[in-house]
């Protein structure tokens, strides 16, 4: 307990626990660097050669705080999006946009409906202000719209979670599944829809931004950290109902968004021909990853996103062994938290050169195992 | 009013305003570009040719999420500072880590404690977690601790602010000075000692660290966005007690850092050299902007700052049609929000071209002002 005492009853409460540990920390752990970097669905593909050049020509000025306002990009997103740029929002990433909307909604005792072994991070936000989560399993690895819908009218829930494409499974639904779902929620219940993977899936899995732009309470989240390959740069965005996004504005760090960032998104958002190409790149990954589980008899989860998740066919501590195996030989990888979801293990797409590793590590690992 | 409902009390009774228009907004209102950047206490002497080179050179690993420990930047900081690494966190520059401070002390109507024109960022944290502002008056141009202390114990408040060297005024107290402040407050006070102008302050404005070290009710601010010239990385630390600066990592955004900007931090810290560079050269610019202000029969307040504040003689409304006018003249600068500090302009230091033309515009608007 620390030794000043007037920290609030909730802060006091709080585990120090973190959503995720980094690689890095890993890293320093093993003494090495890994030479796969497969586990948190970055994209190894790299950012546009177009964004790099953005970046370096632009770093001279880094000494001017950035736009608060993100208009060149929030403009920009609007005409992509086909929405007036007042309908979107730009923040330090979604994980950074997702504190702030349960900020927004979320009191202690909430209830707050999200699948059992989803986004850790929204969980850890929603516990940091006290909210009361809970958590509906998965069916058959997909978040399971009936009975989030149940549990939602349940308990009168003011806030639910999607993910679709969904992480950490890789699943998804259909735009007009997801539509009916948001049609169906109780008009007093926001649907945080988390599309940060909806770059990689196929157009049907996302509603069309019109199905949608009618609900005060339906918030799309988006990231240029996957597809766009912008991790490490922090910017992601909600569209959405002017006055619900607006209400983002009372409560966000205004200069939060650095300004590389904001210039590096701009950069990549142009450039289509790279995105067309990393999007290549990722499906043939995916089937690259798909065909080494397979050759184990492992079952690779069909994936609308840039990682393949796979069901290695026993329990937790057989998934658990595999993943320390790649790990101790250099491939970074991660797996779903929870059961029955801890079965399998997460692989990101990434270069030719690294998945080899993961391949090589892999068929050690089994061999040994047996 | 937005129309889903179910947004906090809290929320919905915040107002839409911003703490700081940005100077792009200004330059969209006015159709043109500003000519001299001056306003946002930013370093025109630029960020060191090191940290260029290190972003440059790491910009092509911007795919890459951050270390969410920000490990290697808190390792140097605790070096650079003679204090154990766990005695440090780093944000998304003070401005977040102003939130979270706030986040972690206040609940709705808790007292908290600061001057009459200080820090607008500070208020909007506190606005927006509920708390109740009780706001001292500055005591000739100065942050008056002694009344700070008095209002403290009146209201029993658990958070106080106090930036030395001081925005918007650019005054300071006696390292000394702050020390006995702090060792005065009730130990169920916490101090928030915004050092963001520390670096060009003079060696005896600051405490020592070893002076407030042992105090677990003390935490300074820091950031990389003045004097080492990253405004637009968002890069801020906190130190202090290892207990109170642990509490910050359970609300944290862990991976709000951009990666580009820890690099740049590392690499900024690093120079020395560029440092003392920029210091002579904010210590010259500032001395220039004196001699134009008492060239007009202005009294330049003297600043431990990379700003001066000009008591331009008159009232507010005079200062007010002074920075309209060098605004219309496109030079950027700002002014203190509140009575009594309102009768001043604020000035950033800058190169030299800069500052001949807000000398040129000046002296425009005084002869056409008389």
């Amino acid at each position: 307990m620390p030794a000043f005492p007037h920290f609030t009853a909730l802060a006091r409460s709080l585990p120090p626990t973190v959503p995720f540990v980094g690689p890095e920390t890993q890293e320093r752990t093993r003494g090495a660097e890994f030479n796969a970097r497969l586990g948190a669905n970055e994209n190894g593909f790299g950012p546009a050669p177009s964004v790099i050049e953005t970046i370096t020509r632009k770093a001279q000025l880094c000494w001017r705080y950035a736009d608060p306002e993100n208009h060149d990009l929030r403009i920009a997103l609007g005409k992509y999006l086909g929405l007036a740029p007042e309908r979107v929002v730009v923040g330090e990433g979604i994980d950074g946009l997702l504190g702030l909307i349960v900020r927004l909604i979320v009191e202690p005792g909430t209830p707050v409906v999200t699948s059992l072994g989803a986004y850790p991070t929204f969980n850890f936000h929603v516990a940091g202000f006290g909210g009361r989560l809970v958590a509906v399993p998965y069916r058959d690895d997909h978040e399971d719209l009936d009975a989030l819908l149940d549990i939602v009218r349940r308990e009168n829930a003011p806030l639910v979670y999607l993910s679709n494409p969904d992480n950490p499974m890789g699943t998804w639904h259909s735009g007009d599944a997801v539509t009916a779902f948001a049609r169906a929620l109780p008009e007093t219940t926001m649907l945080v829809l988390d599309e940060a993977y909806g770059e990689t899936a196929p157009a049907s899995a996302l509603p069309a931004i019109a199905a949608l732009a009618d609900m005060p309470n339906v918030l799309r989240f988006r990231t240029f950290s996957k597809a766009y390959g912008l991790a490490g740069q922090r910017v992601g965005y909600v569209f959405g109902d002017e006055d619900s996004v607006a209400m983002f504005h009372r409560v966000r760090n205004h200069f939060g968004v650095n300004r590389l960032g904001q210039a590096a998104a701009l950069a990549a958002l142009r450039d289509r021909d790279w995105l067309s190409h990393v999007l290549a790149e990722v499906s043939s990954s995916r089937d690259r990853i798909a065909a080494i589980a397979n050759g184990h008899g492992f079952k690779p989860i069909a994936s609308a996103t840039n990682f393949v998740t796979v069901d290695c066919g026993r329990d937790a501590t057989y998934a658990k062994a595999i993943l320390d195996g790649l790990i101790s030989r250099g491939v970074f990888i991660r797996m779903p938290g929870v059961a029955p979801l801890n079965r399998c293990i997460r692989i990101s797409t990434g270069p030719a050169p690294e998945i080899a590793l993961f391949e090589a590590a892999l068929a050690e690992i089994v061999e040994k195992q047996g």
